[in-house]
């Protein structure tokens, strides 16, 4: 019997991951955004928006809504949906929050579907939503949000998605500082051109950066996790970046970056303990030396990705 | 009893390996060069070119030489060394033949020590002479001729190579052209800078080739072979290159680009027969579209890197 209603969950995720500008992203357990999706007799889509501390659209608009409606326009299912999307993931925050809302909503309207697409064409349409969203459509948040794991781009033409069979060794922190960053002024600092010399550092440090994640290697990821291209433009983006870096490496962090597009930021850690530590460490120095509040997050790698919370036949 | 006298082979290493540019070496089963070492009685260094059909110096300023000399009067062992370099390798081919000859030298040197260094510790004495050969002390030929296998360098400050663990699946067809290319001339032609978006390509692509090869996936790795740094640059200074590459895929091969700075060039492809195809659909283009010989190798991946051929106590 098909399914007729299902709640589903999508992850945060980090974009870039030090070394991995626009080619790399990581899923999080948490957090996540939340899409209900039912079977309606009319065709067409209805949506609403649930709980949201955000400000984002409660109509069309809403990426969530774009990315159901592309994938109805396409697919022509015999019914109609309904879809309420509980927007938990602050919005440009570098948590991958539109990428999120995508993903979850291409997974449900998918679960309801009597011929359902594989996971993998999912993208497609989630992209579609990101690229409504920022301007560009990016994968590198959309796809660990749908896959889980950790995935590489390495192509946009054609799309060529590979998810790595990564060892789930390290606890990941991510703090979310309460600054607003928006992403057309995080990209416009971005350089259009870099150094031969870079790029030899920055392919070398993502070599070993996926070597030391398909081997669980702590050191090799600690060392690894060094970006050329966007850190050295966009720290000063973000008030007491230098200072919280220096914070969560003093408090044990093996390595610690801007997570997508920033203000939020990460660090790896060995322990659930040194995490606890490298959190408290990071919202301590976002007080004191930007004063502003931050949530914190420990996680490890989501394999799953986009995943049922509810289905109902 | 220590060892007196040994005989070293080292092997001809690809470089850049398409989008690993600088920082991925891979070391062939051949060909390579062979060094001789003997300790004498007096103190210092005798050194003497054996077979060669190559115009390279004869004395001091050999890189084999220079090598040795530099282990010599850093280590200071109580006992001289005679030293014979038999140079196969072809100069200035893009195969990493000064690195073969400094691999050499350090390992045969070595093993005459009381007290051998560990094979990784050799890195640095090879580099002074792939220095003076070539003017930079890159380490994507020399890291793969002593230590074998694919090498990636994640950094050269400070030096940090990573052997990776790789499933030796593919066949790799190496062809050199009968092309004087000086290393000064492929360097000159490369860009100061790269565009972002050729970066994000570059960065995608050597993530991929690096999965690839840890995976063994082969269609992987042939996808994530390309170059956007030397490559588009590097290929009009090698007659026939266009040519030649689209009759080696023509053939079967699954990728295609420059040993290191050229000329030679090679291929990677999935079983020996169509290796045998391939080499000789190289050979002919190189024949017909550039009026030039060359030869073939076909090879596995080296893992063990430079090693003995004989040794005596």
């Amino acid at each position: 019997m098909d399914i007729t209603h299902v709640k589903v969950f999508a992850p945060a995720t980090i974009a870039n991951v030090g070394a991995g500008f626009d080619v790399l992203g990581i899923a999080l357990d948490s957090p996540g955004d939340i899409v209900i999706a039912s079977r309606s007799d009319k065709k067409g889509l209805r949506f609403a928006l649930g709980d949201s501390r955000y400000a984002v659209p409660a109509d069309s608009s809403n990426v969530a809504a774009y990315v159901a409606q592309r994938m109805l326009d396409e697919l022509d299912p015999p019914f109609g949906v309904s879809l309420i999307l509980h927007k938990l993931l602050p919005i440009g925050s570098g948590l991958g929050s539109s990428g999120a809302s995508c993903a979850a909503a291409a997974f449900a309207v998918n679960a309801l579907l009597e011929q359902p697409l594989d996971r993998r064409e999912l993208i497609r349409f989630a992209l579609e939503g990101e690229k409504l969203a920022t301007g560009a459509a990016h994968a590198d948040n959309v796809a660990p949000a749908l896959l889980g794991g950790v995935c590489l781009i390495r192509s946009y033409q054609p799309l060529d998605i590979i998810k790595l069979p990564v060892k789930n060794t390290l606890f990941w922190v991510v703090a979310h500082p309460h600054i607003i960053l928006r992403t057309e002024d995080a990209r416009s600092v971005l350089p259009k051109s870099v150094s031969l010399a870079a790029v030899i550092r920055q392919t070398g440090n993502l070599g070993a950066l996926i070597t030391g994640l398909i081997l669980g290697d702590q050191e090799l990821i600690g060392r690894a996790i060094q970006d050329e291209i966007a850190e050295p433009v966009r720290a000063a983006l973000i008030p007491g970046f230098r200072a919280v870096k220096l914070a969560a490496l003093a408090a044990g962090a093996l390595a610690f970056s801007i997570s997508g597009s920033g203000p939020s930021v990460f660090a790896v850690v060995a322990t659930q303990e040194i995490a606890e530590r490298v959190a408290a460490a990071m919202k301590q120095g976002f007080a004191d030396h930007a004063r502003v509040g931050c949530e914190t997050y420990i996680s490890g790698i989501n394999d799953e990705g986009a995943k049922f919370q509810e289905e109902a036949r």
